[in-house]
């Protein structure tokens, strides 16, 4: 073990953990609260690898690509301004490691069609897509996610409730790998972003670009203002004396996650008339806004110094392709005939 | 256009040809007069790019990977007997270029499963494998196999007739690719190898490994000469002085391919009863024993030399990865969003 090499995760770290997200649009307060503040909890005690994983934009966006590009570098940069420190983990580009798409190939060999076709979401696609936008990728990308992890031999991924198929698949797709062709890849475990859904949308629905209901990290304070003065209420709540019932409203769901040590203070005013929703929203809007105050700094930093966040993607893209290499070089050993070892 | 860069082929070529065999065990005969053959008069009028396609190999062989590597330098080995000569043409191995991979990462997202649903050859599968057996990889091989063309911008590819709908089927994802973004790739035009069955198997069935009735181009002359003495022949020409019908006998097939100069003879000898089906195939077996003396010669020597080979197909892989990285760079521009331009 050789703590400065990162195909060794260094002993005094708990594992090595594989994350990512797709570059699909900006990233919203959700994405803030519900996952990359974990990650920037988890880079202290795990050898973290976290991609902006720009093949898996086209399973829904192969029409419209010329917007990738841009979108990756902003989902770096909120990366980086929620807290990814380039000191203490991996920051990387998906495409910039073409291992990825190698280990995707040769586990799409070893992959039975009959387990691809048993993903929920794959159904899903199936009853709401049709023609040429049921791609071969599409229904593939559950391996190519299982190659993203293994290629780092991660043992710990982050996900969210309605990504535990994909991540159980990944297990199966590792157990057959190491079965066929002998132990090469730790059987990686899934860490419940517990706080994944803690943000609901505007609307109270899930938080979601395709609702409309979202606010972007990248929202400054008057979007701010404006957009939490939009979220919906307790509808029975329609005079400000009225008494509302928190357990149901947005504002309130937000309120614990900006201002947790007034949680009470809502709850009671709401449940007593006594806090109006108006003014409600307008404390709310301000915590929003002084929370997002540091995020918004660190971004703009980044917004003007690209060239640093260019050298920290590729500098990144090194390490990561150096860990995948060695992974690579173990798969071809295993699998015994592919490569000459020229 | 610069002639010396092989990712712009010199004006004095008619264009560029990709062509690759599986190293699914050794070539036999039939590999080469039907197919190396003509590659080898190719590579004098065309850039010619020949492959060992050790990755798609996997699609049948994935439970018996060990052998694939002792086979793939086999097949490179019988590529340069045959005649193919690394001052003429680029030779390689697949796994060599991981750009093959990341192209058929990029292309499966844009293939509609329905296409893959119609390939003739996918129907046969889903007949005669079950379960495990019929894999993702295996139904996206003729994904695999336009990303094989494409990332050489190949303008050509020799193909036997029962490959047409794997050619037809990179055609058209060649169109649909440059119709999403734009004109990259020519299309290829497929050269049907005439003579792909010009030598039936010993039995008079095609020839192939699966039906043990071919001789190898490895195999030596007691083996030719014990093999073409198995060789079937008319079964109503029982007694020496029968007469015999040489247009359903193999051993008369395989005399117009050995000793075209003799067909009249040989023909006119069987059908009046003078000339015996044992002479006829003693008579053959000295003369493939002949054709192959000087294919076996540079066999030994390139299988005494193995560094050289191994240098022959490390170089043919630095030239290959050179045009498929520049068709890269090509490729992602085109989608626009794809990497960063780090």
């Amino acid at each position: 073990m050789n703590p400065s090499n990162p195909a060794h995760p260094p002993s005094t770290k708990k594992g090595r953990i594989l994350s990512g997200m797709k570059p699909t649009g900006q990233l919203h307060l959700g994405h803030l609260e519900g996952v990359l503040r974990n990650w920037v909890r988890l880079q202290h005690d795990y050898e973290l690898f976290a991609c902006v994983v720009d093949w898996h934009a086209l399973t829904s966006r192969y029409e419209e690509t010329k917007e990738v590009r841009a979108d990756t570098l902003e989902v770096a940069i909120d990366y980086m301004a929620a807290g990814l420190d380039p000191e203490r983990c991996t920051l990387f580009v998906q495409s910039d490691v073409k291992e990825h798409a190698e280990l995707h190939l040769l586990l799409s060999m070893i992959t039975p069609q009959g387990w691809l076709d048993r993903v929920p979401t794959y159904k899903e696609h199936q009853e709401a897509l049709s023609g040429e936008r049921l791609s071969y990728g599409l229904y593939g990308y559950p391996v190519l996610m299982a190659a993203d992890i293994l290629v780092y031999k991660a043992n710990v991924v982050p996900v969210g409730r309605d990504q535990l198929p994909h991540l159980e698949f990944a297990r199966e797709l590792c157990r057959r790998f190491n079965r066929l062709y002998g132990e090469v890849f730790p059987e990686p475990d899934g860490l419940l972003e517990e706080r994944a859904d803690v943000l609901p949308g505007l609307d109270g629905r899930k938080m979601s670009k395709s609702y409309g209901n979202t606010i972007a990290i990248a929202d400054g304070p008057d979007v701010i203002r404006q957009k939490v003065m939009q979220m919906f209420t307790d509808p029975q709540k329609i005079r400000r004396n009225d008494p509302g019932r928190p357990e149901i409203c947005p504002v309130y769901m937000w309120q614990r996650v900006f201002q947790p040590e007034k949680e009470e203070e809502v709850a009671t005013g709401c449940r007593a008339g006594t806090l109006g929703c108006v003014a409600d929203k307008r404390d709310l809007a301000e915590a929003v806004i002084r929370a997002m105050e540091p995020i918004h700094s660190r971004r703009n930093e980044l917004r003007n110094n690209l060239d640093y966040v260019h050298q920290v993607l590729r500098e990144g893209a090194e390490r990561a392709r150096e860990v995948a290499h060695a992974t690579m070089q173990d798969v071809r050993e295993a699998m015994g005939g592919i490569g000459l070892r020229l």
